[in-house]
């Protein structure tokens, strides 16, 4: 179906933003890099191996329980590069900012961002600020680029996903999504949910140290792990199966959930990523995991069954069995 | 002066935003790479030299004589990283849309990005969009990163500037700002003015094969070529004297500048550039300059003459000599 007019869904993670990218961006933007629809772009200069990835952050509100949109784009950027088997070197930070915006907020974010491109060890290395009339924006967008470098010799893409491959993830599900929702509804919950916003380089690298053979990696942000393994299954041509029950989530995002009546398997997370690997790798894949900060909760949720035409297929925890498709309806705008 | 709050001035390309970068963004972010305050970073990736550099796109409105908001982004970072010395190879394209954007708009300003790409010769690898709810932004926000590779051996920079160097400008100045101003206002001419909105990469490429020696170059956008200079001198802390009869304003670029009491001086160009280098070197560049399509207007507009405070100053047409500053005022909001 054709739209008139850009809709919210359209930037949902679901199935418009998909269409706008493949029927709209993709034919006229045509180029091998671009084609792969990973979370960055990756391609020789010189000697090296280079991975370069871009997001623009519009996170409502702005500061949330677990951090604020400074921390989450450097995070955002960091983790893109991360999952492409990149080593994030380099960022950069474009902010669009509304006449009227307190001059005390964009400190606090910008003193955010420092610390959070402190902790990553990376460096934003250059800059740009516009400013337009109350009104034309609200309040502020940043978008941050990044630029890392790929030194493990794996290619890591869905393009190498195979059956037989288990998928790992690095703990609970739908953290940052409850957050921002429970933040911006006012649920009236006594302990507030804190985002999982964390930046994943040092998570990955000591992945990539102890196996040579990962096969995939993905941030699940934007669509939640949902949307992800959907995309996976369609660009790797793979069944992917799911025991629900083995994907952790928190008892308190649960319950948000449950009152808005959203799965969490589609609400955003912002330290969350899938691993793909060979079940031979799997076990010390997850005991690294477990070790790290960010992957204390880290799972075994499923496995790749077979090729077929790329779908994602739910085992439920009533013992259902269920082909998930991307969601269509609106799902969560402004979340990252 | 302290500000509570961000004021369109400080996106305006004067002294509200430089200060607004060396005391809110430099202090909390500082790093080798960003103090230098350049139009990008510039560093090493293994046996590579390479630029990197972000802009946001908010001009309008959109669509403007001799160009749209896509290609304007595109140029805008092409010609960032090739004042840098580097020859542009891959962009990122970050979107924000508003809920409700024409479709049919978006897709002439991708069909722009990709016309303007492929004639700069760079490919737009990786992307981004994110749609927000209506009023929450106006119509379209584009965020263009960018990254080149350096093979010039000498060090383009401000601080190369050396009192001796003579000042060169690709042709006249401030046909962006007008163009855009005339189309917002409706001021009536009879022919439009058309903004200069173009990659100056090949330009700067001949450049850089005839002189080995070329010290600093800038490209001229928001706050113009007054700014640029201002900031120049400064950095170089030397005087630049720059005779007002030698820069090239046009006819009805000068017309729009006196009904709207604006200095063609201070107002944006998309497609200029300024040049520092010897004075035994100006000869064969301007030469080249205007063999090339984007420098046939090309003029030595002045020279370095003493290291001082860093200061610009203008002999007028009327026989005067004033030191110029970066205005405080309101320059033009949203022209890039």
């Amino acid at each position: 179906m054709r739209y008139d007019k850009i809709l919210l869904d359209h930037g949902g993670g679901g199935l418009l933003m998909s269409e706008l990218i493949s029927h709209t961006f993709l034919p006229k933007l045509k180029n091998a890099y671009l084609e792969r629809l990973e979370d960055g772009a990756v391609f020789d200069i010189g000697n090296s191996k280079l991975c370069f990835s871009t997001d623009s952050y519009v996170v409502s509100p702005v500061f949330f329980p677990g951090g604020d949109i400074g921390s989450l784009a450097v995070h955002g950027t960091v983790n893109d590069l991360s999952v492409c088997g990149g080593i994030p070197l380099f960022l950069s930070a474009g902010f669009i900012l509304e006449e009227g915006f307190s001059m005390k907020d964009l400190e606090k974010i910008i003193e955010s961002m420092a610390q959070a491109a402190e902790n990553a060890g990376v460096q934003i290395v250059t800059g740009d600020t516009k400013v337009v009339a109350k009104g034309a924006a609200d309040g502020i967008f940043i978008n941050v680029s990044g630029i890392g470098i790929i030194k493990y010799k794996g290619i890591i893409s869905p393009r190498s996903v195979v059956p037989g491959d288990k998928v790992i993830i690095n703990g609970s599900i739908g953290d940052h999504g409850a957050a921002i929702l429970s933040k911006r509804q006012d649920l009236g919950f006594k302990s507030e949910i804190i985002s999982d916003s964390a930046p994943l380089n040092s998570l990955v690298e000591s992945i990539l140290k102890v196996s040579g053979n990962i096969h995939c990696m993905r941030d699940a942000t934007r669509g939640g792990l949902g949307a992800v393994l959907c995309e996976i299954a369609a660009q790797a041509n793979c069944q992917i199966i799911i025991e629900e029950k083995d994907i952790p989530v928190r008892k308190d995002v649960r319950g948000v959930c449950e009152i808005l009546g959203i799965d969490p398997l589609f609400l955003a997370n912002e330290g969350k990523m899938v691993v793909f690997c060979p079940a031979e790798e799997a076990d010390k894949v997850l005991k690294t995991m477990k070790k790290h900060k960010y992957g204390k909760g880290a799972a075994v949720i499923g496995e790749v069954n077979k090729k077929d035409r790329g779908r994602f297929v739910l085992n439920t925890v009533i013992g259902g069995s269920r082909e998930v498709d991307l969601p269509t309806g609106e799902l969560v705008p402004r979340i990252c």
